[in-house]
This record gives C-alpha cells, sequence and structure tokens, in this order.
C-alpha cells in the first residue's frame, strides 16, 4: 500500500470534501500536499502553507505522485494534465469536455509517461460507469449504453412536465438553483451529454471519436403542444444519449426522447443520471445516481484516487480488441416526431412518414429519416421547428 | 488471451444460452468442452458426446481450466467445487447457499490452490454488485449496503400490495408463472436474501459471518391491516436485507421494511431487484437489474468467464483491511411496527414504546428494540402477530 501525495488544482466544494474524508479515511492512504488556486487572498478553511496560485509548485514538485485536476476550463485543464503526465505524474479528472475532445492526445500521453489518468467523475459524477465498463462488461457482448447523463437538463424536463411552465421560466429556476450554469448552451444544446457519449462510446466498444462527429440536438424548443403529445401518449421527455452497436457499426446521437411513462428511465427525475446497459442475453442493467453536483462528484474523484493506491490503470482492451474494427455509422433510421408551426420539414429528406397532423394549435408528422440526413437537414435548426425521437 | 476450456455441471437454460453466447462471442475466447448431466437419455440441443454422467470425466480432465457449477443442490455443488479446485481448476458458481454457509471453507481451497473463484451470479443474478464491491468501493468508504436481493418475494410483495389479494393467492400465483419455487420458504422467510447478505457482508466489509447469525423475517404474514397501515402511511411494503457499518460495528438483517412510496426502493417492482450503496460523502448509489431467471444468471456467468480470460480473481481487499476489525453487532436499535390480533408483544422487550393502537380490526404498536432482544422473543414467531421495519 502506498502513501500518495497529492497535488490539487481548484479548492471548490470538491476538493475540500476531499481533504475532509481523506483525514477521516483509514484505507484511501493519501494526503493533500500542495493546492493550487487562482485567488491566494481569498479566505481559505486550511493553513495558508498549503496554497500556492504557481503550478509549477505542483507540477514540479517530486514529492507529489497525484494531480488531482478540478478545474472547470478545459484549455487550462490541458495544460496542466499534459505537464503533469509529462512530470511522469498519475491524473485524476473530472473534466469531461477536455477528455472527449482530446482523448486521443491524452491517451498518448499517458502511454508514453506509462502514468495513470483516471476520470470516473467525468461521466456521470457518483454513477461508476466507467469503471464497470472497463472492468465488468470488458467483452464484446456489450450492444448498447443510453441514458440520462445531464443532470441540468433532466432537472428542466422534470419541471417542465410536471409544472407546465414555459421552458425560459424553468430555466431560470434551474439558474437560481445552480442547477444550471449561467451560460446553459452547452447542457441545454445536449453538447454536455454528447462529451460523456464521446467518454463512454470509447470505454464501451473502443471507438475514439470527437465530439463534433456526434449528433446533439436540445431541448430549448420543446413546448405545450410537444408536453401535450407526450401526455396524451403515456410518454414523458428526456434527453437521451445513447450509442448502440449493430454488427461492426456504432450508432450514436443524443436527442430529447419519448420516454414511456413508468420505465425506468422517465423516473429518473431532477438532477438524478441513469445509465442504461444492454449486454449478451439482452438482459438490461441500471445504474442510477447523481450526475452532478460537489459530493457525487468528490465521491468518484476519491474513488480514483483509492484506485491509484493499487496503481489501478484502465486497460482499454476494448480499443485493443476492437481496433479499427467498429466504425460510426450515420446511415441508420430514426423513428422521429416532427412538430412544426411555420416551415414545415421537407418530406423528401424523411425515408417514410408514418403520421401527419395539422391544426390550428400545430401540426407534426412522424416519419423515419436517416441519421445522416437529419444531420444536414436545415429546417431542424428553424424556431418554430422541433424533433424529439419516439422509440418503438 | 487465453482460450479457456470450459466443463459445465448442469444444462438447463442458463447453460444452454451460454454455448449459444459463447459460439457467437469474439472475445470472450472460451469453449465448453464437456458437460456433466444428471440423466443422459433426455434429449439436449448439442452432439451426445459433450455430456457425460460422470463427474470426473470433467474434474479429472486436464484438458479443462475452469468448471462452471450450475446445478441447484448446494451440497453436491460444494463436493464439485472443491474437487475442481483441488484439481487445480478455477470455478464460477452462482450457488448462494453454498458460498454463504461454507466461505471460509471456499476461501481456503482457492488460495491453497492458487486459482480463481469467482460467483458473481450468486448475488442479485445480473447486477455487477460484488464485482463494484472488490473494485470501485475497494476502501474503507463505503458505509452500507442494502436493497431488494429476492425476487420472489418481491414480486409476491408487489402483487399483495397492487392487487390487495390473500398472500396464499398471489404466492399460488407466483409459483404458477414460475417466479417461486415450490418449496417457497427459502425465499418467503428471507433466507435467500440472508445469503446474498452474507456474501455481500464479506464483499463490502471484509466480515465472515454464517447465515445462522443473520436476523432473518418473512413475509408470510403480511394482511390486510398491515397492507391498509402501509396505504395509509405513504409506504410500500419491500422486504430489505441490509447491512451497514457504524463505527467498528456492523449491523445486518433481513426484514420486510415499510418503504416510501415513490423512492427507487419502492419503485423496484416483480421479480427485479436493486441494491443502494452509500459511500463517503453520503451519496447513495442504486444497482438495479433482473435479480433472478436463466438470462440475467447467464449474463453474470458470462462476464466472470470473460474475466477469467484475463486471470482475474476477488482480491479481498476488504478481508485484509478489516481483519478482525469489524465485528457483527446486535446492540441496536430498530424502529419497528408489530401488528397483533391475539398474543400481545412484551412490551419489556423494547426500549420504547412510540405509538400503540387497538382497534376491533387489529392491534399495533410502534416501538425501539434492539436486535438482540427480537432476536429471542417468542412471541415474534406468533402467526397472529407480524412486524414491519419502519426507517426514518
Amino acid at each position: 500500500m502506498k502513501n500518495l501525495k497529492l497535488g490539487i488544482f481548484g479548492f471548490g466544494c470538491v476538493g475540500q470534501g476531499l481533504h475532509h474524508v481523506l483525514q477521516q479515511s483509514d484505507s484511501v492512504n493519501s494526503e493533500i500536499v500542495k493546492i493550487c488556486i487562482k485567488d491566494l487572498k481569498k479566505s481559505r478553511p486550511l493553513d495558508a502553507s498549503y496554497f500556492t496560485d504557481n503550478k509549477d509548485e505542483l507540477l514540479q514538485n517530486e514529492e507529489i505522485d497525484v494531480i488531482v485536476e478540478l478545474i472547470d476550463d478545459a484549455d487550462a485543464a490541458l495544460e496542466i494534465v499534459t505537464a503533469a503526465m509529462n512530470a511522469g505524474k498519475s491524473v485524476v479528472s473530472a473534466n469531461k469536455k477536455m477528455i472527449a475532445e482530446h482523448l486521443e492526445t491524452l491517451l498518448e500521453l499517458q502511454s508514453k509517461n506509462k502514468v495513470s489518468f483516471l476520470y470516473e467523475a467525468a461521466c456521470c459524477a457518483s454513477i461508476p460507469i466507467i469503471r464497470n465498463l472497463e472492468e465488468y462488461y470488458d467483452n464484446d457482448l456489450l450492444t448498447s449504453v443510453e441514458g440520462i447523463f445531464n443532470g441540468s437538463t433532466n432537472f428542466i424536463l422534470t419541471k417542465l412536465l410536471a409544472d407546465g411552465l414555459p421552458f425560459a421560466q424553468v430555466l431560470k429556476e434551474a439558474q437560481d438553483l445552480g442547477f444550471a450554469e449561467s451560460d446553459p448552451r452547452l447542457d441545454v444544446e445536449g453538447i454536455d451529454a454528447k462529451y460523456k457519449l464521446c467518454i463512454l462510446l470509447f470505454h464501451a466498444f473502443g471507438l475514439i471519436t470527437k465530439p463534433d462527429d456526434i449528433f446533439n440536438y436540445g431541448i430549448s424548443k420543446i413546448n405545450e403542444f410537444d408536453i401535450d403529445y407526450a401526455q396524451k401518449h403515456g410518454y414523458t421527455i428526456k434527453l437521451i444519449a445513447k450509442c448502440r452497436r449493430v454488427n461492426d457499426a456504432i450508432e450514436a446521437y443524443c436527442i430529447p426522447t419519448f420516454v414511456p411513462t413508468g420505465s425506468v428511465l422517465s423516473q429518473t427525475s431532477n438532477e438524478y443520471n441513469a445509465v442504461i446497459l444492454e449486454s449478451a442475453f439482452s438482459e438490461s442493467q441500471l445504474l442510477y445516481g447523481k450526475g452532478a453536483g460537489d459530493k457525487p462528484t468528490g465521491s468518484a474523484v476519491l474513488s480514483d484516487i483509492s484506485a491509484l493506491n493499487y496503481d489501478y490503470k484502465y486497460e482499454y482492451k476494448k480499443q485493443h480488441k476492437n481496433d479499427g474494427k467498429f466504425g460510426l455509422s450515420e446511415d441508420f433510421n430514426l423513428k422521429l416526431f416532427v412538430r412544426y408551426n411555420g416551415v414545415s420539414p421537407i418530406l423528401e429528406d424523411f425515408d417514410s412518414i408514418e403520421e401527419k397532423y395539422s391544426s390550428d394549435r400545430g401540426n407534426f408528422l412522424v416519419g423515419h429519416i436517416k441519421l445522416h440526413e437529419l444531420k444536414k437537414s436545415e429546417w431542424l435548426e428553424d424556431d418554430t421547428i422541433n424533433a424529439i425521437l419516439l422509440n418503438d
């Protein structure tokens, strides 16, 4: 058993909780030696000798074995993480944007420097989904991973469908409660969920992608008409990120989806996240927990630190096994509900139209459309058009 | 990567599904070489050359690396597993009764013979709870594990509370549907759930127990009065197995429990199982899936076989870490609802009584009682008395 010395970047609630728990734990045999922060003048609950605003005091400190990166800025985080690994230090990070966008670089860094880079907190915070994909679903029997990966949008959707308030008002409430960022675009447009999907695509199927490769569609255009449709048809609406293997092709997207009321995904409310795994024998497994917040993030970071005590590394078995075998496919059909009030969707983009409805309140169609057609359709971005996935 | 040769005991649906999936998988690089069954005359979907009724043709077969034990009889299973490990073969088993009752012996066998013994399917079938306790919750930060560990009783309770039918009728329905054994005592009295709790006590806290050490109370006495109480107070009733660490003491029991309607445990219906883990930062995690049946069991067995390809062993870190530190405690209070129609519970057994109610329909009290008092109280076993745990 090691006695790991930690250098921490960022000392918000996660960092503070981490310090508290490490002091109490017998077995996570680690101690914080130095903390790098932006503002040295701010009052802190620890002795001033812990703090520095000079990152090299951590990165070039030979006493420090592990860098724990807990800052928001993805570019600054990449710089820190790169320098840390190049200095032979293992790294724990929660920065999903950085990881999703620079996965290949980060893999090379850890391989070149023979260090470990763990990031369980980057995907659904406290839900140990990466570790389960690495360790338990370490074979080719996995067929799909899907779920609710973003707590802010799930909070908004829960309120939107329960209270029938307009989107802007619910968003404001979420922001006031701290469940949504002041710039909510990353959450609301499904980009944050997509970052997590990119990371899971790699651990589920060994597939390296860029966030730009994955289709995402947001929740901000959902209106009363859509909610009414959902409720009349026994659905709720959830922002679902999904990847699925069909033979050697991987299908992946992040789209608001009608989910049957009573299903486990429909019951995943507010800031909770859920991940459903489908595997051999077609049996589905659910992992459920808080997907954001200080404590859930802290508990995942702590588990990573604990694993480093045993020299744990992700083995990336899927990448080695599936190397080049699986590719991202956009040539598959989505069954889509498209509601429109002004501009009409272009019917020729659809493989088939199952239903059409028009009224004074709004119009909709239900049709099958290939993902590559959907991605390039301009009508989809019109303010008066909204699309929601219908699963059978 | 190995090419594991498997010898299988038992060839029901799990064995057959396993054969099917192994043929399709590229990465679970294993093949079945021999299958031991009781009745050679029964028609089988595989070539007759696979089958034998002589167990030594598997146990003494040097070609076979791994024995997969899929039979019901715990005593026969112990014999097979013992002989297999002594012959230097790794073992995969789903036999919770055998494992719970002979844990210490089985640990010695695998250590002495330097083989691996995996049994994920023995706890909540497809839910990877053992692996998560071993790998992800591999430190002393875990504080409690609880859940619904038995699908048959959960099916019965779901029907009992939804339809208001008498217990005997619901039990009959469950038996007709194959969700309960013809001798349902192991399920209904909470003994099966207790076996799983014993296994989890070891992987959660490193504590070796015997099933007889753990208190269990069944669901067969739940009547209309109890159900009415639950519904009026916003509860449903679930058979909950729980273990919890309080400093160096471990509390463990398996008791029907009032669970708030709307909570995730209340929403775990029919044959589903759920496990809730509480860890540092007080954040709870839920794992959810089918807890019984051929496919869920098969998928867990398959994951164990897949792990053996990488020489995976349970490391039993908790046992090494907590060696002798944690002991089972019975000196803690349970808040109990006790309904009685004839005989009265002995009030002196309780630390305190919070409520008393009497009517023509029945009487109840709500009180705090130490587990060691509850265990020895004879009134608890009276046919006209039923106890259900109340959590705050």
